[in-house]
């Protein structure tokens, strides 16, 4: 029922080349109209990214091997990732591996790692740069990458590339919390002001396995993650359109930022998805952004 | 003694956080500095392409594997290319990842190709979404992505992951050719608008090998490519800040875009190099983009 709602939705999507198709779920074009509204709410993210004096930072859409290795990424969403391998050798090399293509076996055994995996989450390349001491008044960092997750799937709002644009705050426990909480309520008014309706929950991240259903257990019950949620294709399984999470001394701790006496900084990061939160609005309000309300396309700025 | 010019100059981007250093040459982070100047400059190709309607398409930074094998990368440029692997399989399987990972050897050969491929031009992805028959006048596709080459270098201007704006032209010969003419005298204009002193030049890609060799040859004496160069660390060796590009029936006939009488169509793209540009921008007029010429950063839309 659910799939069959997601699937209709996509195929009105690209019949009215609001996105492209490329013949794998989850990776799709996208057309001026749907880009117009990405950077319309993209714009009032921004503005209270300003608000804070948030610094904006910008990475390519990558982490190191290092630094993934460094995180539990490979523990809790091996599932999710994209490692990246390229080819090395010489001209005798390159003979075998187009042997190997043109008999139609899986040439990709022939590659070797390189030094980069696809990003998971746009926070994840800021933790790292900031590595050494902080200042006790905190730092907040603005950041927007496409992220990867490989979770192939017929809903539209289920990509396997995304665009997540994020603040993130590092500092004291209270510091963090309070930026947390008070984009919580941010996210809930800008949503409404675009004539969405929100509702937030607590939430956990999708751990891999067994021992990962105890790691969600324990981050619902320390009340870490929350999320904005909003029907795309189903009223009972609203999609999560932004998270605010609490990492507590997680990543201080991993990436040694600290503070001048040398205890591990907090960090905490507010995200919002952009494809899912423009889906949301083409829901809503329909495919045809010029019959939109006068207010919605001002507050969007699509004039 | 280029590379210690490279070495020195990325230097002084890291110093002023211009650039943030990742522990991987070729992969960095942007400030709000650097990104001022791409968008900036970006604002100036925009306008031309909006001159010309061209159509905005935006995807992901990724091909989809079964494209990426129909076009000729795996036999032109193997050593450049970025294919993404996961990990699928069972708990058991991923204790075994782990162990491997624990073990200190290398976990990334246990993983398994996934559909995508990362992208190695912004228009890689336009083709095969123009399958069919296309209008006799032809199309323009106006396209921006970060792209990723495998060749890890200390100069700041050889990025592994770098964007670039391209513009896109799918129709008769005569055309394509006009348009890629008419860019490569627009892009000389804009670099000259900012105070860069541009020269443009016949140039090859950079295929593989021996067959490569003459490859390239054939590509120079057929005047395929231009590119318009610039110094950055060196001015015996400018680097190439934007390229023009006449495929001829290439992709046409590759990924099935024809007109109407069946005949296949040609293409020509013309591509931006918006980190290179940023670059050679700052090597020109200083790292502190307050004290540039006023109406250069009014060009740009600095103020």
């Amino acid at each position: 029922m659910s799939e069959e709602a997601q699937a209709a939705f996509l195929e009105e999507l690209l019949a009215e080349k609001i996105l492209f198709a490329t013949g794998v779920p989850g990776v799709v074009g996208r057309s001026a109209t749907f880009e117009s509204i990405v950077d319309g709410f993209d714009g009032l993210v921004k503005k209270f990214a300003k608000q804070d004096r948030a610094e904006i930072m910008r990475f390519p859409p990558v982490v190191t091997r290092t630094n993934f290795e460094k995180s539990d990424y490979l523990r809790s969403f091996p599932q999710l990732m994209g490692s990246i391998h390229t080819f090395v050798g010489n001209e005798r090399d390159h003979m075998d591996l187009l042997k190997t293509f043109e008999a139609g076996e899986d040439w990709s055994k022939k590659l070797t790692k390189t030094d980069v995996v696809l990003c998971p989450a746009a926070c994840y390349p800021v933790y790292p740069t900031l590595k050494g001491i902080i200042p006790d008044e905190g730092r907040i960092i603005d950041v927007i990458s496409y992220c990867f997750r490989h979770e192939p799937s017929p809903d539209p709002a289920r990509m396997q590339l995304f665009r997540m644009h994020e603040n993130v705050c590092i500092g004291k426990p209270e510091k963090v919390q309070a930026f947390r909480d008070s984009w919580l309520e941010r996210g809930l008014s800008m949503f409404r002001s675009v004539g969405l309706e929100p509702h937030s929950d607590l939430a956990n991240d999708p751990f891999f396995g067994r021992a990962g259903k105890m790691l969600a257990v324990n981050q619902r019950d320390q009340n870490l993650k929350f999320e904005i949620l909003h029907p795309i294709t189903s009223v009972e399984k609203p999609t999560a359109i932004a998270s605010f999470n609490y990492h507590q001394d997680h990543f201080g701790h991993l990436f040694g930022i600290h503070f001048e006496d040398g205890s591990d900084a907090h960090t905490a990061c507010v995200g919002f998805g952009l494809e899912r939160i423009t889906l949301a609005l083409l829901k809503k309000h329909g495919l045809d952004t010029k019959k939109w309300p006068a207010e919605i396309r001002k507050t969007l700025d699509l004039d």
